[in-house]
């Protein structure tokens, strides 16, 4: 297996995460995003859409998702259980990925795409243009804010976001909070007190670093 | 288990379609989110995100998004497999899904919630209000036909899209594409022949109807 990666980008930051998690050690080669390496024919053979991370198998398959290689990382290696021992943890493992993603994730990549300078005509990942829409940035910044509060409740009530355990929807809200706070400059407001002590928590876990 | 449904609505009919090619029956309520019942407490009390469908299992737990519910019906009744069988095909139909709902079923969102006189101030799901953007709804149509031509592209490789086997991949597609055309008119273009036969295929199993 060969790993495509690319170190300050989110998405590829969730596979890293979830690897370190299991202890798998990844045959990783870096894409530099920012240089455009993307675009380029050697990548475009390995992924037409022009995206990190991409999973190359034995077998050639590429895996060009950062939730499918979470997926076969899980497969391949069941332990420690990172999306759900059973039919309803798995379900609320899903359920909080997709509210994390959905709430979070996309508000801030819209946020970013939409506003800076080396996006222009590239608000949309992959090969095709399409031109940043303002109200759309500011948008993802009022989501932003719904996102943190809707956070700090659920970790009000359970320790993780998907229940008693730590799972993949916690390593996806971690790299969705980073991603805010460091790409679009949306902190956490002070006094979201459950959502402060979850996200010290999950950043002390040695995976995070990865 | 209570099913909560709208038969309007595409996120639902994932459910419904995924539970028909297990042959599962589900107890079902109807909410009329064109009337906006889903913003009434009674409703509320059930999914505080005002959104269908909802799954409430016996223990009370509220699934609370359709991608769950199908992983929870996966679990609970393993055959015939609609999430793959192995490590490889488990991540193709991540892969695939994801594709279909990033490229696909969002983009017909984008184009229906910005443009439609009755969500008007409702441009993103659930209780936030938030404004329509036009410029959304216009690069929505835009990446809808990219979209109809990357599953043609695929469809001419592989007969299903996540490869030989019928998987969830295709049933979200099937609603995708079935929501373009018929929430905001995004026909699929003539001479799309291989996405046009897979169409034909995959609406004329019995669960197409559900």
């Amino acid at each position: 297996m060969k790993y495509y990666d690319f170190a300050l980008a989110p998405n590829p930051r969730r596979v890293r995460v979830f690897a370190a998690e299991k202890g798998i050690a990844l045959d990783t080669v870096q894409v530099n995003i920012r240089a455009g390496e993307q675009f380029e024919e050697a990548f475009r053979a390995i992924n037409p859409n022009c995206t990190v991370p991409v999973l190359v198998l034995d077998d050639g398959t590429s895996l060009t998702d950062s939730f499918a290689i979470c997926r076969y990382l899980e497969e391949l290696q069941p332990e420690p259980p990172l999306l759900g021992r059973d039919a309803r943890e798995k379900a609320l493992v899903e359920l909080w990925q997709r509210r994390v993603e959905l709430e979070g994730f996309q508000a801030a990549a819209e946020a970013l795409r939409n506003s800076v300078e080396r996006l222009v005509g590239r608000a949309v990942v992959g090969p095709v243009g399409y031109s940043q829409i303002p109200a759309l940035a500011e948008r993802g910044r009022k989501r932003l804010a719904k996102f943190y509060e809707m956070l700090n409740d659920r970790l009000g009530d359970s320790e993780y976001l998907a229940g008693p355990d730590y799972t993949a929807a916690d390593l996806c809200a971690l790299i969705a909070v980073d991603f805010a706070e460091k790409a679009v400059q949306a902190e956490v407001p002070e006094g979201l007190t459950a959502l402060e002590a979850w996200h010290e928590t999950v950043s002390a876990r040695p995976s995070a670093a990865a």
